[in-house]
């Protein structure tokens, strides 16, 4: 039994494009037809453009029609402001080609999550550090001639507001009228190596059911009315996927062919977990520093991108 | 030259309709008309109740007309449950009086400041530990019998997201559709002795240049299209007041009686403060704690108002 | 192949005394000849008293000589003052068992942990409130007539002081001179349901190797020259029990008996996890409020044993 | 009435050599003899070199004889890496005269005040970003031979731990034997623009009385046995001050000349902030941005000093 297979039969959601389609690819040992792929090298790491062209191709995927950007990093890891500025900077091509806005366009950039639980604060965090213009176009314009409108939110989690993240967000965009919206989201990986080291880049929005805690509501085109470009980077794995893993690697030693029922193990798994049921999650014990390594790459790149005549210090200021 | 005069001089704003009331009679020396005030005590303090009755108490308070209830506690100011309880007790009860809302009716707590520093920490910590229904009572109705819909959110302040937290809340307001808003708040204080000990209830919202961070746009009944019941609990002192005050004292003990101009001495203790023009604070070193405990009790409040029929681990609950 | 020969075989130290009775019995099938136990019940739990009474049962259970006290509580988990009362009242008269000091010895705290990783700070957030006295005593005496001296501290990890944790403890007894250390730390289990629900109080001190971060040097009478009780709360789960265990469920249906070896086993999953080798924890998402719930627990049992005659205030300011 | 005179009547410790010289020579009309004074400029800033030569001159300045070197740069208080590595550049520098150690030394770097009050948090700050070896030096050589043996540690504050920081940075440095130590702490300012923006480099250490939080015992030679270097920054000005510029100043505008009596005054302000005595601060708003830019400039001085083959890589670590 293959993971993709189990975490399908388990309705587990795949975040990142590349891992849909390396695990349907090895599930079915075959390319997947209207899905387009290029790749691309850079100093520190590599750039997938992933193209998901038609309506078959998007059932396939599990993912909508459009263009999913991943760049791969495993130097992100470390603390490194070279890396940092240079996957900022491939960030920020990609993501300038993906917004085609005006200079006069104002941005939204909504940072999801809950900045409470550490591998959840990734969309907090980005904003937290935005180079935030909005106000200064409305009060002081002088000030900003150089600079887009930008503005920044975080509308927190179901839990502690009581409110959908998107009724939120539905709310702030019928005032501030943005002509497109950046999402920010930690998501989940199968892969470990991936935690903190991917970024991905969707022209897609936010799924319902995606990230590290399943929004209920998309945040995507058809519920904001807008464009919404989705930032992500993984910051867990999920504890089933560990236990799937261990059970593949185990019977490649033990030669065991016994076909099991994807389903009843999924549901085994899910015994086992049972007590934190939904929210154990498998996550290194450095994810903070990940964290804080990937969100200064955002900003820098999302800064780049908005505004291309940003002043030297304006743009390392959101690095730090 | 009064503190009041001065004050006035120098458009600060006096938050507390209590020390307004004080300032000005002390000044005029006389009762003002159209201002009714009531007082009760209570085991850990007391309550003063200020209505202002009509247009012309308005001008003269610098206070929309309405309710003011002030708790003063000085115990407040140590870590005491048993003073958090009292205090939320009475906080519970003046707050049903002003809310007067059926059990069905959704109600929104609005935290407003910035949870990034400390004395503007006030609504956000507040909003962080209140009991939340409103999602409970869309998914899991029977769960929630015994409880009204709340929701909570804190809005952050203008210079991190670019956006003034009245536009968001309206935004939000639009979407969620409650009854009623509760409002909660950093003030400042022109006395020492209040910070940390002092909790404002008022049911005509917040004014535009009130609390800590000055809101550009009111956030009340003609912004929100719904009553806003604002609570406020002073954290700060302006420098300029204790600068103020040591000039006071000090002409009395040295029998000076030069009359001074008090916009010339505005003006040269604006000159004092210069670098950090605006955003000097005087604050007690243990600031944190203060908000910790005024925080505890006005959850309490809420929670008591809201949820006449709130099972006692709940209750607790928003105390830790 | 059992989960214990698996954690014996890859050197995986079992944390809990409970834990490693069950799985040796498990194991062998068979009493632990030389390990007494006893189990008693309060209203929100269990608490179970294992002592190991000989160097070949020290061997056998792979701990140090001397008695184990386990207190599990399902309950503890929900953020419940009752919970957390009784929880801590019996914590209280087992610590007071294990102490056997007169009211005139200083007792050092010691929070072990690295309060900027949540899953390692259980440590310091006991220390951070925790009912200090000796600087009073030293000060001003009359204020703590009723109290014991008592003084808390939390030495970080060795990753970001760059000193071992025994090391800065030895040095704070050459000049504290307590009569008893009592040391806090985070603990790892290999069942999912214990985090934030079983606290372990021994009176063996801390050994090499253990709780969430691996000490070089233990923390116990040997390295200390006083007795140390070691208090202690699972918080995470090693990611590579979650796969052993999914390995040996999925034998358990498929019928595998292939015998396996447990070090290939070990390499195997440790070859999974390599990118974040040793430092991948499973941890609940809501593991900052298991933490200050267990914390509150801790701090009462602590305050009680310590101060028997505490005033009521005092006591239930650390649960706030 | 002078404010040297006010704050030596009233026993108020002026943290700053530089104020101190400014304030007694404004006092007295002329030179302090046995201080040599010498000023140099950067691109963004100044540095004053004051030494205190004989024990008369110790005793009129009320600082111990030794080398103060304060760095004064405005622009510090903006967050911008240029500014910050400006300033660091220039630390470094007089930080490497004053050092005098071999490339063996170990250095222990202490971080005074308390992490969780934002204007004392200076030290933890810098220890927290600190480049930590002495582990490595221990367990793994071959990674560190470029650098030199250096360990950190924040000793909290009295009220926390109830162990005078003294007491616990002397039985560390009987552990570590350390060849200098480097202390890290907050400073009181009497002119409000040198939040943030002066950093004092020192070789007589902590004086008993001095920082945010008055210590005890002094962290110096006396009671370390050996150099003790103090590294301190502004955050906040003492209430007082701002009392006692204000009455000088409306004494200005009025031609007030009524001798007043020191000490008279001094007790009148303390009356005035009696609630708080003691603990009321001035601070501005941005306080937190402030220590972090600070601290980034600092730990890049530091870093350079200590470490003069430091890799690129390591060194722009500590600023992030």
């Amino acid at each position: 039994m293959a993971l993709y297979e189990f975490l399908h039969s388990n309705s587990i959601k795949i975040d990142l494009a590349l891992e849909a389609r390396d695990l349907i690819r090895g599930a079915t040992g075959r390319e997947i037809p209207g899905v387009i792929e290029e790749k691309q090298t850079f100093r520190h790491g590599t750039v997938t453009i992933i193209k998901i062209m038609d309506p078959k191709a998007e059932a396939i995927m599990g993912k909508p029609q459009g263009t999913y950007i991943t760049i791969e990093s495993p130097d992100l890891r470390f603390k490194s402001p070279e890396v940092q500025e240079s996957v900022g900077d491939v960030l920020a091509q990609h993501l300038k080609n993906l917004l085609k806005i005006s200079e006069q366009a104002t941005v939204l950039i909504i940072g999801l999550g809950n900045w409470q639980a550490t591998p959840d604060a990734l969309g907090p965090t980005v904003v937290k550090y935005s180079l935030i213009t909005r106000h200064l176009h409305l009060h002081m314009p002088q000030m900003v001639e150089n600079y887009r409108s930008v503005c920044a939110f975080a509308p927190g989690v179901l839990g502690i507001t009581g409110i959908e993240s998107a009724e939120i967000i539905q709310g702030i965009v019928e005032k501030v009228r943005p002509s497109v919206i950046i999402a920010i989201d930690a998501l989940a990986a199968t892969n470990i190596s991936r935690l903190g080291t991917t970024i991905q880049i969707g022209n897609t929005g936010i799924a319902p059911g995606s990230g590290v805690n399943n929004k209920r509501i998309g945040i995507n085109f058809q519920t904001m009315g807008v464009p919404v470009i989705a930032i992500g980077v993984p910051t867990v794995v999920n504890a089933a996927v560990i236990a799937q893993m261990a059970v593949e690697n185990h019977n490649k030693i033990t030669g065991n062919r016994t076909p099991v029922n994807s389903i009843q193990i999924g549901q085994l798994i899910q015994e086992l977990f049972k007590p934190f049921e939904g929210s154990l999650i498998v996550t290194p014990r450095e994810i903070d520093d990940l964290i804080l390594n990937a969100g200064r790459a955002i900003n820098r790149g999302i800064t780049l991108a908005l505004h291309p005549r940003v002043a030297r210090e304006d743009l390392e200021a959101v690095l730090c």
